[in-house]
C-alpha cells in the first residue's frame, strides 16, 4: 500500500502534497494564496505548451556549456516533451490570476518537469536529491526571464488561431461581396440615405476592414518574438553563464520553430510590458472593427417589417420564448459582447502594464490571462460570424432596388445627365409628392428607360469605389 | 434498454437530445451557436438559483390567477426548489457569453425545469404535450422581464457575499490601527517625507475606506432590488394578464427574502441597464481603493534593506524560483490585479450597456458575466488580503521611531515650541550635517528631553486626525 | 514712471514679476513649470470661486481665533469677495494640468488674494511683510486640505447646473411623450419587430431615464459636501489649532450655503478620491443613457426614404457640403460625443486616483480637469439637445399606424381575441403573402372593423407599460 | 459708412453674419448648434493647415481637370496659402466638439476660403455668385473625403513633433545612463531587494523604452499617410470626375511634402478609423511607459530621508505651501497626469470609431479633438520631462553603493566565488545580526578585499545586461 501523500520542504516549512500529483509544495501553497477565479493555467494551452518549450530549451543550453549532466538533461527534455504532447496539462493548477510576477506559474512548471523527470529516471516523485525543480529544471533562469518568453511564445500560437480565423472571415465577406456586386442599394452617411451604391461594396468594405486587421495583427506579432531569456532576475544575466542567453535563444527557436531574437538590453525587457500593450492596442482595433460590422450587420437585417430589411441573416434559433416566429441576429450580438471583453481588457492590461516598479513588472498574470482571453474569444467570434451567419447572408434585392429609384439622393446620381435645373426641379417635386425620382425622370421624358437603366448599372453605380477586380 | 437520444422539434426543425439531458433543443442550438468561452452558465449558482427563484415565483402566481394548473405549478415549483438546493446546475450548459439578450439562458432554464417537472409527475423527460417549457414554465414571462429581473436577484445575493469579505477586511484593518496606535512614523505626500503621524492612522484610514466603500455598495445594491417582471416583451405587460405582476413580485420577494420592487415605467425598466452600470462604477470605486491601499502595503514593506522597511507582510510562500530567501508581497499583487481586471470590466461594461437599442439591451449577458466576475473576484480579494496578509501584518517600530527623530519634517511640529527661529536654524543645520532634529534640539538645550518625548507622544503627534475613539 | 516688474523671492531664488499682476513668483514658476495643455485655471470659474471662498472662510476663522488681525482679515476678505464676484479671475494664469496635487492652484490663490489685499489695505503689490500669501491668507491651511475641499465645492456648484440642465431634457422629453401618446407604433427588441406600443411610451422612457439619473446625481453629490478643511498637511492638523477646522467649515458653510460637513477621519480623507470616482461614475451613467437615447433618436429618424423614418428631428443647419438638401442628426450627435468623452474622462479619473500614494493623491489636478470637463460638457449637451432637437420632434403617425397594421407582431397582441389556431394560421399567411395582419383578419372576418380598432386603440396597447398618470 | 453684417442665405433661410467675417451662414449657425465646449477649431492650429492644404490641393485638381477657371484657382490657392502661413486660424470658430462628421469644420473652411479668395479678386465678402464656397472651394469634395484627409495630414505633422521632443528625452535619459554607468545599487523586483545592477542601467533603459515607442509611433504614424481624398460622399467618388482622385492626391503630396497613397477601397477608407484606434493604442502605450517611468523617478527620490533617496530630482518650485523646504516630484507627476488623460482619450476614440455606422463615423470630431490633445500633451509633457527634470538629476552613489554591500542580495552574485555553502552561512548571520554582507565576507576571509572589490566593478555588475556600448 502506498502513501498517499509525500512530505515537502519549502523555506516556510514541511507540506504534505499528494502522493500522485506532479506538482509539489510551491504549487500547492500558491494555490492556497491565490482563491480567486478558480481557473488554473491549463486554461491556457499554449502557455503550458510555452512552458514546457522554454524548460526543455534551458535544459538543452545548460547541457550544451556542461552545466547539467546529459542524463538529467534527457529526463528534462523527455517530460517537457510529453506536456507539449498535451499530456499533464492537469498539473498546471495554479490559478490564472496570481501574485509574484508569474513565479507560481513557473514554480508549478519546475515542479512538475522534475517529478515527472524523476519518473522516466525510476524515482519517486519528490526525490528532488536525484533532480531538484528549481536548481536542475529552473537552472540558469528566473521567472522574470521564463515567464515573460513563455506568455509571448504563447501569444504568437495563439495570435496565429487568430489570424486563421480572421481570414475564414474575411473570406466569407469576400464571397458576399462577389455574390451582392449587382445589387444596387442606397448609401447612407449619419444614417440618412446618401447616394447610391452595390451591396456587393457594402460587403466589400466588411472584407477590407478584416485584411487590414489581419496585416497590423501580423505586425503586432512580430514584436512579440523578442524575448529576454537568459536576463535572469533583473536583465544583468546573474547566474546565468556566458552563452547561456545565445544558446537557450536558438534551442527555444528550433523546438518551437519560430525567429525569436533576443532583446538587445535585457533590463529594459525584463521590465517592459510595451509588447503587450501594442498587441492588445491591436485586438481592439479588431474589436471595433467587428463590432461595426456586427452592428451594421444587425442594423441592415433589421425588420422584418418594420425595419430598413435589406439583407437577411440565417436563423440559427428561435429568438423569442415569447413572441413566436422572431428571428434575432444572435450570432452579430454575440460578437459585439467579445468585442466590448476585448475592449474592457485591453484597460486591465493598460493598469496593469503602467503598475510595473523598477526592475519587474509584478501583474504579467493578468496580462497574460486578459490577453489569452481577447485572443481566443476573438477567434471564436470570427470563426462563429464566420460560419452562422455571414455564409448565409441573403439580399432583398427588389427592395433595395426599389428604395434606389425612389430616392432623393439619386437626384445626385443623375444630375451630370438632366443638367442642375431639372434635378432640382425632380427633387422638390419627388419631396412634395412622396413619388420617386426615377419615375418621376421617365414620366418627364428626361431620360430614354434604357439610358436610365445604364446609369444605374451596378458597375456605374459603384464608381471609383469599386474594389481592385 | 433505453434509448441514447430524444427527438426535439422547434422552428428550425428536429435535433437530437442526449436522453438523460435535462436541457432541451433550444439550449442544444444555443451550444451550438455560442462556442465562445467554453464557460457554462453553471459558472454562476448565484445566476442559476435566482433563475429557479423567478420560474418559481411565476408559476405561482399563474397558478394564483388560476392561469396554471396545480398540478403542473407544484411540479414546476418542486423542480425550482431542486435546483435552488443545488441541484441540477451542471444541466446549464450555455455559454456564458451569448446572443440574444439571455433568451438562451431562459430557455435553458426553461427546458431543464420542464424537464425535471416532468419527472416528478411520472412522464418521460421531452414529453412536452404534457408540460411544456414555453407554455407552462415560461407562461406570462418573456427573456426580457425574466433575465434581468434573475440577474439583480443573483447581484444582491453576490453582492452580500462581497459586503461581508469587505467587513472582515475592514476589520482586519481596524485590528491594525489599535495594534499600530501606538507606533510613531513619518508621513509623507507625494512621496516626500512630510510630518509626523502613527502608524496606527494609517492603517485606520484603510479601514475607514473600506467601511465607506460598503456604504455605498450597500446603496447601489439597494438600486437593484427594482425588477421588471410583469414587462414581458418590452414593457406593456403583453400576454400577462392584469395582477400578474403584482403576484409575480410578491412571490418572488416571499421565495427570495427580498423587499423587491417593481419598476413604475416598465418599458424604461426593461430597456435601462443604469442600476447594472451604477453598481459597476461602484465596484469599481472599491477596485481603485483596494489598489492603492495594496500599493501602498507593497510600498511600505518595500526592503528588507534598501526598502522603506516600515512594516513586514507574513511570508506565505518563497519569493523566487532563483534568489533564495527572498519574500514578495503576493498577497497584495494578486489584489491589484483583480482590481485591474474589476476596472477593464466596468469598461465592458458601460459599451454593453451604451449600446442597448430602442426597447431592449441585447447585450446583458456580457453584463451579467463581467459583474459577476467582478464581484466574485473582489470578494476573494477581500478575504484573501484579509486572512492571508493584513493579519499577520508587524510593525519595525524601532526604525519608524528613528525615521521621525531624524526627519526635517519633525521641525514642523516642534515649531510652535521652540519658536520660528531656532526652528529655522536646527533645520538648516540638520539639512547641512545630516544629523537628526532631535538630536540637534536636544543638544541645544532648546527642550528638555522630557518635554521632547512628550511632544512625540502618539497622542500628540495623530492631532486631530485621530479617528474618534 | 512704474516700474514694469517687482522682485519676488522663494526658496529658489528671485524672480521679477510684471508688476501689475497680482499672481507672484510662485505662480510665476508654475506657468513656466507646467506648459502642457495652454487652458489657465481661469476655465474653471466654480473652481476660482471656491478658492476664494476657502480663503474667505480660513481668514474669518483665523480672526475668530485670535490668529489674524481683523484688518488683514478684513482685507483678504474682501479680497475674496471681489474674486466671487467675477473679478480678477484673468489672475488664476497656472495651466489646469499641473504637476504638485493642487499646490500651485492654492498657491496661485494665495498670491493673488494677498495682493488684492494689499492693494485695498493701502500697499504695494508684493509688499508681502504687511501681508504675506503663505502666513496670512494660507494661515492654518494646506493644498491638501484647500485644493480639495475647493474642488468640492466647486463640483457642487457645477453639478447644480448640471441638474437643471438634465431636469430641461427631461421636461422636453416628457412634452414629447404626452404629446405622442396616442401614435401606436412597433415595439423593437434586437432591431427586430416585436409587439405594438405607443410612441409616447418611447418617449416617456427616455424621460424616466433622466429622472433616475438625476436622482443618482443628487445623491452622489452629497457625497461631496464632506471636507477635509483643517487637516493641513496630511489629516493630523499639524499646525492648525484646536477649533480651526470647525470655524472653518462654520464659515465655509456660511459663505457657499452649502451644509459641509468636515470628515471624520481626516487622515483618510486628506489621501481618499473615492467620492471624486464615483461621482465620475455616475456622470458616465448618465453619458451612457444619454448616449442610447440619442442612438435612438438617430435610428428612429433615419431615412427620408431609406431608413425607419418614424419621427423627423427639427433641421439645425445643411447637412452636407455634397449632397443639398440633405439633414443630418447633428444634435445627437454632438451629444454621443460627449458621452465618449465623458466615458474617457472617467477612466483617466479612475487612473489618478488609483495612483494615490500614502497620505496623499497628488492626482488631484486631472481628477478636476477630467470632471469639470464632463459636467460642464454634459450640461451643454442636455440643453443643447433638449432645446434645438427633442422640442422640435414630429412624429410621422401615419406610417407608423401602418407598420403597426402590417405587422406579423401584431397577431401576438390579438392572439387572446382571434384564438391560438386562427393566429397562427393568420401570421402564416401574412409571412407567405408579404399582406398586413390587420387586413388578413378583416377580410376573414376574424374581428369586425370595430372590434379592431379597439384592440388598437393606444391605451390598450400601452397596456401595464404606461407611465402613471 | 459700411455695414456691420451681411445677409447669407442657406435651406434653413436668411441669417445676418458680421460684415467682417470670413466665415459664412454655415458657420454661423454650427456656433449656435455646438455651444458644447467654447473651444474652436483654431486650437488645432495643424488641422487648419491641412484644411487649407486639401483646398488648395483640389482647386489646383479642379484646374487641371478643366473644372475650375484659372483665376478662380488661382484665388483659391493664395486663400489657402495665407492660411497656411498662419493667417485667418481666428475665424475658425466653430466648436471642436460638433455633430455632422466634420461637416461644420469643412463648411468654416470652404467659407472663410471663399471670402478671402473673394478679397483677393476684387469682390466683396459673401459675394457668392462670383465665387462660391461649395461649389468652388469645395468642387469635387465632400465633408466625407475632406475632413479624414486633412484629420490624417495634421496628425502627421503633430506627430512629427511629438517624434522630436521623445527623440530629447530619450537623448536626456541617455546621458544620464553614461554619467551614472557606475553607480552601482541594488536592483528591485516586486519592490524587494534583488540584485546589484548600476544606475546607468536603469536610466539606459529608460532611454530604450522611449526609443522604441519611437518606433512604434514612427510605423503607426506611415498608416496615416493613407488618405480617401476623392471617395466623395460614400467613396464611390460621385461627382469626382475620372482622375481628379489622383490629381488631388499627387498635389496635396506636392503642398505637403508628404508621399501620401490613396486608399485600393475608398467605399472601406471613408467609413474606417482604424488608423486613428491604432495611432491612439501607439500613443497609450508611451503614456503607459512615460508614466511608469514617472512612477520609478518619484519613488527612486523619495526621501529625504526616510524614503529610498537614491536620487534627486531638480527642484523647480516650492513644494509645499504649509512645509517650509519642502520640495515635490511635480515634473513626474504632471507627467503622469498627462499619461492618465492620454489613456481616458483612447477610450473615447475607441468608443467613437466603435460607433460608426453602415458608409461613414459620424463620429470623427472627436477623434481628432481627442487625438490631438493626446499627441500635443504628450509632446509637451516629453520636453518638459526632459528639460526640468531629467537633465538635472543627480545620484546619492555613495548611499546607494552602501546599500549594495549592506544588501544579501549580493550573496547571490558572490555565490559562485564563495561557494553555495559559505554563501548560505553569510546570508543568515547578515539576516541574524542585520550586518553587511561585504562586511562579513572581509571579516571571515571569504574574499581579499581586493577581489571583493572587483567582483564589485560596475562593468561586472552590469553583466550581460549591460547596453550594447
Amino acid at each position: 500500500m502506498t502513501a498517499a501523500t509525500r512530505s515537502e520542504h519549502d523555506l516556510l516549512g514541511d507540506r504534505d502534497v499528494p502522493a500522485d500529483a506532479y506538482w509539489g509544495i510551491h504549487t500547492l501553497r500558491a494555490t492556497e494564496n491565490f482563491p480567486i477565479t478558480g481557473t488554473p493555467i491549463s486554461a491556457y494551452p499554449h502557455l503550458i505548451d510555452a512552458l514546457a518549450a522554454v524548460k526543455e530549451a534551458a535544459a538543452l543550453a545548460n547541457e550544451e556549456l556542461g552545466l547539467l549532466e546529459p542524463e538529467k538533461a534527457a529526463a528534462i527534455v523527455a517530460a517537457c516533451r510529453e506536456i507539449r504532447d498535451g499530456k499533464l496539462h492537469d498539473q498546471f493548477v495554479v490559478d490564472v490570476i496570481q501574485g509574484g510576477a508569474g513565479t507560481s506559474t513557473n514554480m508549478n512548471a519546475n515542479e512538475v518537469v522534475a517529478n515527472r523527470a524523476l519518473e522516466l529516471l525510476g524515482h519517486a516523485k519528490g526525490d528532488y536529491a536525484r533532480l531538484h525543480p528549481n536548481e536542475d529544471v529552473n537552472l540558469g533562469q528566473s521567472t522574470n526571464d521564463v515567464y515573460p518568453t513563455a506568455v509571448k511564445v504563447a501569444t504568437v500560437f495563439a495570435v496565429r488561431g487568430l489570424l486563421k480565423a480572421m481570414a475564414v472571415l474575411q473570406d466569407a465577406f469576400a464571397r458576399k461581396a462577389v455574390e451582392f456586386r449587382d445589387v444596387l442599394k442606397m448609401g447612407r452617411t449619419q444614417l440618412q440615405d446618401a447616394v447610391p451604391m452595390t451591396l456587393g461594396q457594402e460587403f466589400s468594405a466588411f472584407a477590407v476592414m478584416i485584411e487590414e486587421d489581419r496585416s497590423r495583427l501580423a505586425e503586432a506579432v512580430e514584436l512579440i518574438h523578442e524575448i529576454n531569456l537568459g536576463a535572469t532576475a533583473i536583465g544583468t544575466g546573474l547566474n546565468a553563464p556566458r552563452g547561456y542567453a545565445e544558446a537557450a535563444r536558438r534551442r527555444l527557436s528550433a523546438i518551437t520553430g519560430l525567429h525569436l531574437v533576443t532583446a538587445a538590453n535585457l533590463v529594459e525587457a525584463t521590465q517592459d510590458c510595451g509588447a503587450f500593450v501594442q498587441m492588445s492596442g491591436v485586438l481592439k482595433r479588431i474589436a471595433v472593427k467587428l463590432s461595426k460590422s456586427c452592428n451594421d450587420l444587425r442594423l441592415l437585417s433589421s425588420g422584418p417589417r418594420a425595419g430598413l430589411g435589406e439583407i437577411n441573416l440565417p436563423p440559427v434559433q428561435a429568438g423569442s420564448s415569447i413572441m413566436p416566429g422572431k428571428v434575432n441576429p444572435v450570432i452579430p450580438e454575440v460578437v459585439n459582447q467579445v468585442a466590448f471583453e476585448v475592449i474592457g481588457n485591453d484597460v486591465a492590461i493598460t493598469m496593469a502594464a503602467e503598475a510595473g516598479q523598477l526592475q519587474l513588472n509584478a501583474f504579467e498574470p493578468i496580462i497574460l490571462h486578459s490577453l489569452s482571453e481577447s485572443v481566443t474569444h476573438l477567434q471564436s467570434a470570427c470563426l462563429t460570424l464566420a460560419e452562422r451567419c455571414v455564409s448565409g447572408i441573403t439580399a432583398n434585392t427588389e427592395r433595395l432596388r426599389a428604395t434606389v429609384e425612389n430616392s432623393i439622393g439619386l437626384v445626385t446620381a443623375l444630375n451630370p445627365h438632366i443638367g442642375y435645373t431639372a434635378a432640382t426641379d425632380i427633387a422638390k417635386e419627388a419631396l412634395a409628392t412622396g413619388r420617386g425620382v426615377a419615375e418621376l425622370v421617365l414620366e418627364k421624358g428626361l431620360l430614354p428607360a434604357e439610358r436610365l437603366a445604364g446609369l444605374l448599372r451596378p458597375e456605374i453605380i459603384a464608381g471609383s469605389g469599386a474594389p481592385a477586380a
